[in-house]
């Protein structure tokens, strides 16, 4: 279960530089490649010819060649070129069956779609990212295929207790299990905070403050501070200060922090896309730092792979078995009510939609039986 | 939906070269191997005693003997021996369930089979091949196991405009798509002919050119003939001359041609076995040409596989959705209908065996009844 | 079909040596520890907490603690600790829905558990095994995880006519097929005899005797004798004497013999564990010695496993086949009766067990109502 009337991230540009990507989002086969004038197009990734991906083709001048026959597809989505058509075969080819084709934003360094219906497809719904248009921060990140449910990894980054266990080498320690969370729902929007006090900053972190020119061996405040927003965003702020000059609230020349940036795209029901990065506002000029971070970062979040996928193969082998929501789950499990309550509206939306449609159609077909 | 009673070809001879091979067609399970007097023979891939595929067994004076405990079948198919069975065990074992036996011929290089009704099973209802029984003429070729609908590989072959794509190195050229195919039904047979005039041989011709002494840089027709002859076999007359000497009809000191063989047997409603290669009759006793012609032809047609096994994905999974016949598709659409009308014909045929065999089964009973 | 009110093999103690182990039997997945007093524990291999599978955790002062969030399972295979909790929390935990456990007996170097009803499982069930407990035999084994249904596996034991076939080169010889075998059923027990007389000893029986410091090249008496014992044991005694001094019961200044010892425990339908052994009474301390059997009993056993997966797959893509029960097969024909009657006789067992429960049930709900 997940909306379809929003916003995903479906790729990074780099994904299809001079060339389509084929991807799954939301139980749709799309192609997404880069048109004439370099706009983003996505369309189903099914050949209205003969049914083959139109992602196994290639580009020519910006337009979309499927490979096995030729048949071309245009910056408008439409099929723009057949070979071995008759002259004036352009008129014919204009009334093929057309692909479907899907609301693209290009926005923030990720190529964004929208799944569901398109007229709804507003681009100032998009989630709004202050840090990727702020030259003062710099991002990293990475993609990770991962084969369960979307919904368990917004649980996985709503509740951070799991560092202590899955990451017990990098950003774990047991201070953390001793920190109770506080979870606050604000609309559509779940903040799960929470804060550590005189503590020694674990390895990732103390490299980062080494990495800031600070001194990595004094005791620190650490915060984690998990934003839900849907549809499956999680937007994480994480450091370290030097104890007592305000966590979170001191002044850089005491802190080490960043936004962790989690983009979370259900592929099935039991599959998801996992854009994982870190957005950082110290040295954003400095490349060799962002890949270190990436580097290290990928590595951490690897880890909870085997876990989740682990752990959605025994959820589908027990489909009737209940879990536990414990304290420290609201994160989560707020965050599934909000999708809950978001589904319920889109269904409702949507049937109205429908009922739109049908009247609007009814309309055509009766002003279109008037002449006769 | 694939016919039955009809013959495909099942695998070469030096795939039973003293030892069974087990292999599924139109959804059988069979093994096939050399009896006693070098006879071919076909039957279940099932041991009558416990169940497992013969195939796994080893062949010992012209009997397959099972490889778990040594049930032996003979070259009738019918069970020859059994280890462990009191002496005058020879009546027990012939009372054995029978396995299925199917009619195999062997003719033109290859072992045929017949999956339908065995009482229909009439070896002159073979496709005649003149060229495979002709001195002047040698034959090279392979095998490729491609999980495709086998009708998908049928349109493939009924329209090379996807060689301008597929096969852009080797035998595809821009002038392809410009040269329209004329399609002819004869009956049960379709024939696609497609003639370019005045071009530059691609890369293959060019070579096959030089490998007859021929000029490779002037002018030169091609052509591509296809002829599609039920169950499933495409063989096409392709080849090029020089320019203004007939083309497909110039005398040979001026061509270079050939043709591409075909043979496509269903494995599965999705998968199939294809049967590959080239007949010619120029320089026949060239057993190193053959060779060399084979490994590029090997080269060229895996290109096909990856985009077929692609489609067969897409289609499968928007079953409902139509694809379109345009005017190149004609040679594969008028081959479908050709099966379509003899599986239909098929249908009625099994229908009256059915009724036939009832009728007869009653007599039988009514006349064993009589002595009573 | 398999009994469950029974003592299965799950594993043995080096599997379970300072971290735990996830299997699946009899269709449940269960994970298997050693509790803080080293007694072994069984419980279901799913986190009550986030359904995270506890075998993916790690042991931590005899608790399995869940690699995710850190629940944690005493021995007693409750719940004992989950971090985060309040104060007082215990009592909260210890609401938590339990996993299900099930019993476990450690014994004979193996860990037996019972996957039915466990008020029923009683140790003084387990089948006794005398060489295991006595200091005069030495054991060596393996385990092989076979996707087959574990009937086969039986049949394939009570039936050594295969070894002629599947292990030509190591313990067959025709001879095998020529003593036809002798079958007798006792109650719950099968035992299938065949002796051979002044036949040459294959070489694996050549190694046994020259191991023996006897001579290997003159005429022997050999004998197999299997004995089926519930749920699914089959032990066989398997050996050579120099001929005409008793066979089996020479004295053992003229044998080499020991018995072959065959474990095998449903995992599904169609996948089992197989655990494979030898114990044998002559030079128990030579560990040497121990190990070679292990690696010729190894590459011999692991001869059947594609014979019997091939046949799994025939038998699985034709249900309603039937297949040959020869005498030869009556070992294995008649050990599948004894498992047909224990199978019925259980289900009236637990019938009978679940009327008591809903008795006992009714009585409970009554007296707790009695005082309103």
């Amino acid at each position: 279960m997940y909306l379809k009337n929003t916003w995903y991230v479906a790729c990074t540009p780099d994904e299809i530089e001079g060339k389509p990507l084929g991807r799954q989002i939301c139980g749709e086969r799309i192609v997404f490649f880069r048109g004439p004038e370099g706009k983003v197009t996505a369309v189903e990734d099914f050949c209205p010819h003969r049914g083959v991906p139109l992602s196994l083709g290639f580009m020519r001048e910006g337009h979309l060649v499927c490979g096995y026959h030729g048949l071309s597809i245009g910056g408008d989505g439409q099929c723009a070129s057949m070979p071995g058509q008759l002259p004036g075969g352009v008129q014919a080819i204009r009334r093929f069956p057309a692909v479907r084709s899907f609301p693209v934003v290009e926005r923030y360094g990720f190529v964004w779609v929208w799944t569901g219906d398109a007229e709804l497809a507003d681009p100032g719904k998009l989630h709004h990212l202050a840090w990727a248009e702020d030259p003062e921060w710099a991002y990293g990140g990475g993609l990770y295929h991962v084969h369960c449910d979307y919904r368990l990894m917004i649980d996985n980054l709503m509740d951070l207790t799991h560092e202590t266990y899955v990451h017990a080498t990098s950003i774990g320690q047991p201070e953390i299990e001793h920190a109770l969370p506080d979870t606050q729902v604000d609309g559509d929007h779940v903040v799960t905070r929470r804060f550590m006090q005189n503590i020694k900053a674990p390895p990732f972190w103390a490299a980062a403050l080494r990495g800031n020119g600070l001194a990595d061996d004094v005791p620190c405040d650490r915060w984690q501070i998990c934003r839900f927003t849907p549809p499956s965003h999680v937007l994480i702020d994480v450091g370290v200060a030097h104890a007592g000059h305000g966590g979170f609230d001191a002044d850089p020349k005491y802190r080490a922090g960043s936004i962790v940036v989690d983009f979370i795209t259900p592929e099935t029901e039991t599959s998801m896309w996992y854009f994982w990065g870190m957005a950082r506002n110290f040295k954003p000029a400095d490349a060799e730092l962002t890949a270190r971070i990436r580097e290290g970062q990928a590595k951490i979040f690897s880890e909870d792979l085997a876990i989740l996928e682990a752990q959605q193969r025994n959820l589908s082998a027990n489909p009737q078995r209940r879990i536990l929501n414990l304290n420290i789950d609201a994160g989560g499990v707020r965050s599934r009510r909000v999708i809950d309550r978001l589904l319920e509206k889109e269904q409702q939306e949507r049937a109205a939609l429908r009922k739109a449609r049908e009247a609007k159609g009814a309309i055509d077909s009766t002003s279109s039986a008037a002449p006769a």
